[in-house]
């Protein structure tokens, strides 16, 4: 007899049909992927109903997508798949600096600056001095890192969110460490901001009793000769949402210490070594 | 210490977010859902690449939908989803006629016709006798039982799909049973035709290794008062595509016979009972 789709059967139907000489590795991604989708039908008994909302949900979801607007991505993000992508494909050894989600609002290009010189331009916020080591994973200086920053500014928006409104690259800048590993630039100590809740996940997040915001972060690209890419946070351990990020970007080692310094220069001082593992391990 | 994201942990982290107070039946999907799409990332160990296709292959998914057009029923039909989703909410005692796919091509509101009436106004396609009786699980004739019936025309078209071309209306109908239950109409033998595939889909049962084809049927909705609705198709058995409908629409009890009469007035006949279940069961 033919193999019919049953209720019983019907991941081996749909699985059975894959052809004999595809792709083993979209083999093996496909039909795990039809393997988990059944499973997950089946589990909750979805309703005809709930299938049809489905269908609507991820209709919307990509009708709002644009060249400014990601709304797959904001998806993934706040069901954890973003961070659980970036965790399983960037596990290191303890001790070294961990990952977080880019985060959209990344610009490569940015101004490469003097060590120590300041990146926020538009007068907002209070002032922060961020500081600390670039090393290897046995304390040695790592030369010729570089460091790609950013940041929100002091009303939560990017300048990219806000283009004629705030200066151009504004909280943004590219720094090289010399040979004693060490950086150094001043922002401002970062605040917390809502992920753009307008769509059909804000909505969702919303149904599911959880609020948009992400806890107050500096992003870090940090990157040099024979080590691995690191992309991450530095974050304000006292932020509101520090427990509770919509995108799940905090881990417990990205927390930085933020300590109120008023030295006349700064208000706030972040200190946060970076360490490298070798690339390939 | 706080719930933060781990590897480990992902699912929990991510469900213990949901509110206290939400709908009830949406926590349990919606954490079952989460359950099983780290599953799947895990157990395939997804890259980052591989996520990057995910989220281009949803959004050009979506991006492709309009009111003509609806990739993501076409996604959830060619992996099984959808023929799933019917199956676990029409189980039907053995005997009864079983459920099968809408499909995108049925319009409501078709002109109701004498019985034995022809609804095919193209001239084109070999003509075919649909007959048979609507009767209840015990073999009673079922009175006023409704049936919509449609099909492509013999080029693998819809009328909907050729607006100005074919005759409106042509091969679709409404027939309403007397009290022997009995109906006939004729229509031509239906024949094979392949699901839109210039899109995503399209590229992805390509790279499965899958073709886009559906075996021929006719499409009966047939509802009563006191029964359970029955959403099906018969299928032209000896059709090439029959072990392998691209959206595994076919049951084997579906499997009409299309005989050859030749008698003057038609071709082929296709005799079919529809045996339906009181409503609630």
């Amino acid at each position: 007899m033919p193999n019919f789709f049953t209720e019983a059967d019907s991941v081996n139907a749909v699985n059975a049909r894959v052809g004999a000489d595809i792709n083993p590795r979209l083999r093996e991604v496909m039909t795990s992927l039809v393997r988990h989708l059944h499973a997950f039908v089946k589990d909750v008994h979805l309703t005809q109903q709930e299938w049809e909302m489905a269908i609507d949900f991820l209709t919307r979801t990509g009708q709002i997508c644009s060249a400014e607007r990601q709304e797959f991505i904001l998806l993934s993000d706040t069901l954890g798949v973003s961070m659980l992508v970036d965790a399983i494909n960037h596990r290191r050894p303890l001790g070294a600096t961990e990952n977080t989600v880019l985060g959209p609002f990344h610009v490569a290009g940015a101004p490469q600056r003097e060590m120590g010189s300041c990146i926020s331009f538009d007068g907002k916020g209070e002032s922060c001095l961020f500081e600390g080591r670039v090393t290897d994973l046995h304390g040695n200086p790592v030369k010729d890192a570089r460091l790609d920053v950013w940041s929100d500014n002091a009303e939560g928006f990017y300048d990219v969110q806000q283009p004629g409104i705030q200066p151009k690259w504004n909280n943004r800048g590219v720094f090289t460490t010399g040979v004693d590993g060490r950086y150094s630039f001043v922002g401002i100590k970062p605040v917390s901001y809502p992920i753009p809740h307008d769509g059909p996940v804000g909505r969702m997040l919303e149904a599911l009793g959880r609020h948009p915001y992400r806890p107050a972060h500096m992003h870090f690209i940090v990157t040099a000769p024979g080590f691995e890419k690191v992309v991450t946070h530095t974050f304000v351990g006292d932020d509101a949402y520090i427990t509770s990020d919509a995108v799940f970007g905090v881990k417990e080692t990205l927390v930085a210490p933020f300590e109120r310094v008023d030295d006349g220069r700064t208000i706030w001082r972040s200190p946060f070594d970076f360490i490298l593992t070798p690339d390939g391990e």
